[in-house]
């Protein structure tokens, strides 16, 4: 197949970019800014590497295409929809002050009326991501599609307790928010407990498999309505066969269609903010993961639009 | 699994074919000849190699079998039934003079009334093989497996516009030939709608997940009932987590055991030809691409000697 | 996903073993004692390399947890009941003496009524392990899942021929012994009515996609109830795209989340011996039929100890 | 080692360039202006990829460092020494436009008294540079450095002729222009002769091995002189074992060492350009190629920087 | 070849230890211990996996044999020489803790007149191991080979301020101290000065290449003489072409059989320990860089005999 | 680099051969014939995969060219002086039937008065080539370049065993039979002086470095004479950052060109046959061993020519 779509205008000259999006130095109102994290925390166990995701998943962008019929066939790039503003300056393994980076970096864009769409990072990324959403979303919900929920007990920031700290701090109504997916073997007792005991709405992978995708995404979709939502999107979603580039890989993974069917279900949401992570290069074989990825990213580049274009320009409810 | 089979003898010192079938220098009557197709147009935007998919096809036979139960638990070599007749010569990237090469060297094989199985290459092989099936086959039909329709708008020969050139030439009967299988992000807007405005029948990825591989096989037989047909598969339309190998990989596509299914449900129909494309080894993983267009040979060999048992030595309608 | 389970206390120094567990020297009564198999016969056509098994499946048992909500949201490592005996001292390719040395080692386990887990080794390593339970268990069943029957016609011990010999040497109840999952491509005809010819029960990978992974469970167990049963597990029952490290690639696999289905519906039998096999290491990609491997020994390591505690402690029928 | 060097100041946010220089549009007189060639001709006989050099080439410089003793113990990206313009826009297997693209892009640059620092790409792009070179420097020498002397007989552009037309379009002074390193196995009989024969001195790899990198190096610099002069650098200079990602892989290249002695004996030489060229990322082997490529381009950085000290700072010839 | 020697009995049973040397918990005199060090900082900007090190450096050491001639052609294993202690028991990104376990563990070794051989770990792990030696052998030399010095500004426990501390603390006799190798870019100016600055005496790269390795162990040996010295070996000494799997991967080393020229120049000198360092298997190729360590550690297990044979045995000074 | 070399003319379809040469079934007198040997003993304790020797060989030549300056700047292909006969039908693993085929097979060749050049397969390959070439050439010599001697203590087949047999059987001249090239870490002791004791001359990889290629192949084609030579290559006499994909790799080789240097200084003896082993494919990286097995063979065809030339044309020795 020949690439023969008109997207944006290039300059004479240019960095790579998402999708070869614009690069911009700034989000304008209505645009999705996509954001590169490159942080990850330096404590895995044994599989570090998230923190090289945004590189790998702009060059692995050459291998997706915009258009994606049925859910959307138009080019989300059109009239500047979507910009590419790099990666926020952040050194991995130092915590604290790459948080604080990140927060506000995303806080700008928030507050330009852009929607976030950060790529690469381990799963902390979203933490400071939903720090910033909630200064301007106090009602923000989350929908987290994870092989595992990051809801373990624990007063660290780390990957395992993103949204235990999100839920105690405040950033999230949990009672709206979902955990899809959790599966496989864990390293301890109790984890669905834990995450339940927070308030959030855990949806297995194994509930997916026996509900089917347009049921679970019914569901969602019910209990969120109008409200403001994050996607948070962790690649150890997809099985490892399909995503072996993951800090934790996770067997027993839906079929990659069956978790694209996920996503399109979520379509008339008012996404506010997205974070796709965990994409780690050095455990990748032959760009898969990052590959996909990009795919989701193009899904999610519909969301948003399609979202914003229902609850934004025709009549949907502001924050 | 010991190997302990007993396919045709083998000569003392011999090259390496395609499962060990004798090399050949031309095809005989009732005889499947393997050709390969070394080529592509040089001009994939970022992977280019489908031009080394034969070697590769051929070296990973060693890694497939030829009796296939309960499809056909007979050895398709039998009797001198299958013959590899080596590369065609042609240049990769030189297009015009290649894709004469071969087409003369299909028309040969056809002539001879035998089945071409062309191996390698990129999409672009099928053109000069239906411009030879064209010729012995006036009303011939297609079944196009493929992630992507290749009937994009377009006067270049690349393998975005095989079968717009293919519907213009009049090489097949549209009406009843079938794009199955497509899916992912698209590079323009409207591609499915350009594909059936060829008068090609179009069957999504979608629609296969949703009416099963059963029920869509078994519209295809009754659509295209004892015309020739010529079988063109694309290994990208299997996902990428199985054939990462190719030039465009796209997401979602069908669990393998599913395409085989679709595959395995063509049983009965007259094929006058197959290909067998897109392999691209510098992106492929261990092999497994290879490993898995030589398994798609394999049932497209009982495929074919099925159909002509039961259309040509059984009162099958000659063309 | 930080680990912070707190699995068996760990000397000041060790050396690896599968998921941390202790080293031992000797099994102990209720043990479960993993085992290495460092063989392969050294004759397969064109992939060896289970040989070196063992070593990538301890080291990836990093990437893999101990609870495994909800089979079992429990620690089996808990009281000591798992360890490590190391790797059993055999040549590989040296097929006799290696078969009486792994005998002899699964023998003392089987002695001290503990539980084989052997993993590594090509499929020829079931036959001494059964034939070491059946000096124990005569009565013994066998759950033997594989994308082959390893049932083929032959005298020479090899890989196809495990269960052959294992039906005539009578170590097991072929009646009430189970092969599943067999499919794709075949060196000869008639190889699966060769399994059925030594009395076995045969599952085909096709029967299990019709039937669904839980009633095949369901007829296995009830075939099955009290009696002892080893399962033996090559690892190309799993797709290619899933497990490409083996020796014999088999398209065509059941999704990672459906093969799991099936082990877990086996939860109750009481099983006395596992052997995980064939993993080859040259011919895996990023380490994932070894990550995969890990996994299925921890299901393994549930479904021991959940059906000991039924059939041993709670009244279960001793041998 | 950790990194605590001081480069330039970094923005907020910033997409990946190389050595994480400032992004510039424009470069300004006495820059180095990097720029990434993402081109070649798609008609190598089976080894295409260097149109995605660029990206590789700026992501593995991660893994270089600016300062560089005892050559230069500075940093090269001191008062904005060095700016990365980013792409320029082609689209690779469409020769001539490309060409034309690149020949203006880096015209731009040489009209504002700034050195191009060309990578990625074929060793065609080489053609290009030179004619915008020569536009501005009438007397320009040339050194490339490459397996091949890429002047073979012909009329097409490729790699093959790159320097057969550069001789014919009178682009370089070819008496003092020097082909270092051809060795190997060719396509065609009188390789060499054909080079000496457009008055090009050839230094071949044995040459080079036998009398030294200094020796070699001092005879350049004495033939040259003060006249300014390109440097073409092919990554295939280099052992395959060090650098497996290029095109046309040779045998029997100098250690690396030896390879930076040949550049560093250069220092002194009045450098206005500067390409490395041939860096095939699908071919490349954990990134070796492309952080050697980085290498290379840190010592190029450091001899433009001295050289135009010594030329143009103080009292050096202006052309 | 067939590997036919004779080391020592193997057990029924065992783990995969370092050359199928004996696992043992404690050492005995004058024992050379392995020990591993599975730790890394976490803090390396791109390139983390050093902790990961003891298990590839153990499973590639099948890869190696142990008699050397011409320097021993002897079994360094005979008379239980060698035994494997396996992994200290650390918690990679957890700096201090992890060290004084290092520190702890080594120190055990060392009491007990045994020579520590550490393996695996980022370039940290010394420093604990010179503290413990320090503890013992108050006028401790120190052989430090590396493309780096490690010896840079800072007061952060880090692999970049190593022997900084070590000098600082005292645990070294710096003027007799030798950093051997540094090359390449750098992250700082001034990285050669300051290291001299601490008092070490630092020979670079390009001064062994130019006076060769025979050279350079004569200023070694005579320097040191009867001293006991710790040899620590950072395995991107190294070319990158050989030792892809590295953290700091940095051009321009020497071939290995003058790397080992120079290992083997050092015979005669009282080693009392060693350590192999900065072995980083997710960022090596095939296992080079596992194997290649396994060879230098066969070269260390040599050295250290023979040097406490001529300084223990005969009459050596002891401490 | 563009090939625009004309080979010999190409059939309109053919099988991939050695670089491009005609295939055929038997060789005529002065032609050199490629003959694949895909065999191994299948007993290697780890490494096992020159049984797929041959294909990757082939496959790897499209990245070798034929003319050679300043060797020989022709094609030695020109007037068919080289043809490919396939591989031999062995089954490997199966030793004694495999060396009879492949001695029946060489046999042939010989007996035609043709050359065999024998790629693929393990070191086991070269003792029924000898056996065959002994049957016609009384007084053979023997040029081995090896990093081990194979001419280990033992009376079973295999790798390690090859020359003491051929020793023993008298197939070739020993006091004029060379071992080059020995090195590294050895499974026994005394391995050098049992190859001395069998009457071999040896010259060890330190040996080659000390006095030089040039020194070496001197004193080799002096004490050969005009005797009928064999030459036999393992690729594990290159280092295995050159040539990873070897059985037993072995660190310290020469630089590639040095290896060259050697081959080139063998010019003018009379070899009567040519082998080249040990390529594993399965431990290969991107083609590095296969592609300079390919470079290695381009040498030896010249060799042979040039020899030939000298000793067969122009009066030389007939046996
Ligand atoms: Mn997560
Ligand atoms: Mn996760
Ligand atoms: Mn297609
Ligand atoms: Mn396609
Ligand atoms: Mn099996
Ligand atoms: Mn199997
Ligand atoms: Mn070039
Ligand atoms: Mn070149
Ligand atoms: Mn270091
Ligand atoms: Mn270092
Ligand atoms: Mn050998
Ligand atoms: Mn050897």
């Amino acid at each position: 197949m020949n690439d023969t779509g008109n997207g944006p205008a290039r300059p004479r000259m240019r960095l790579g970019t998402f999708l070869e999006v614009p690069q911009a130095t700034h989000a304008k109102a209505g645009q999705i800014a996509v954001m590169g994290m490159p942080f990850d925390c330096g404590t895995h166990p044994t599989r570090i590497g998230s923190r090289q995701g945004p590189a790998a998943f702009r060059a692995a962008s050459s291998e997706v295409r915009p258009f994606y019929p049925p859910l959307a066939d138009v080019d989300p790039r059109a009239n500047d929809g979507v910009v590419d503003l790099g990666d926020v300056d952040v050194t991995a393994s130092d915590i604290e002050p790459s948080l604080a980076a990140m927060e506000a970096a995303v806080h700008d864009v928030v507050a330009a009326d852009a929607v976030p769409l950060c790529v690469g990072g381990d799963g902390t990324v979203t933490l400071p991501v939903l720090r910033a959403l909630a200064r301007r979303y106090p009602e923000l919900a989350l929908i987290h599609i994870d092989a595992h929920t990051d809801a373990y007990p624990g007063e660290d920031v780390n990957t395992g307790t993103t949204f235990t700290r999100a839920a105690r701090e405040g950033l999230i109504d949990t009672a709206r928010s979902f955990h899809i997916g959790a599966r496989g073997t864990m390293p301890v007792a109790g984890a669905y407990d834990h995450t339940r005991s927070l308030g959030f709405r855990l949806i297995t992978g194994e509930d997916v498999r026996r509900r089917g995708a347009a049921a679970i995404a019914a569901e969602v979709r019910e209990t969120i309505g109008n409200r403001p939502v994050h996607l948070s999107f962790d690649m150890d979603y997809f099985d490892p066969s399909a995503a072996p580039g993951v800090a934790t890989p996770t067997w027993g993974g839906p079929p990659v269609a069956e978790a694209f069917d996920l996503l399109h279900g979520l379509v008339g949401l008012d996404f506010v903010g997205v974070d796709i992570n965990t994409l780690s290069p050095p455990h990748d074989v032959a760009g898969m993961a990052a590959m996909l990825a990009g795919h989701v990213a193009v899904i999610a580049l519909h969301l948003v639009q399609l979202g914003r274009a229902e609850h934004r320009l025709n009549g949907g409810q502001q924050p």
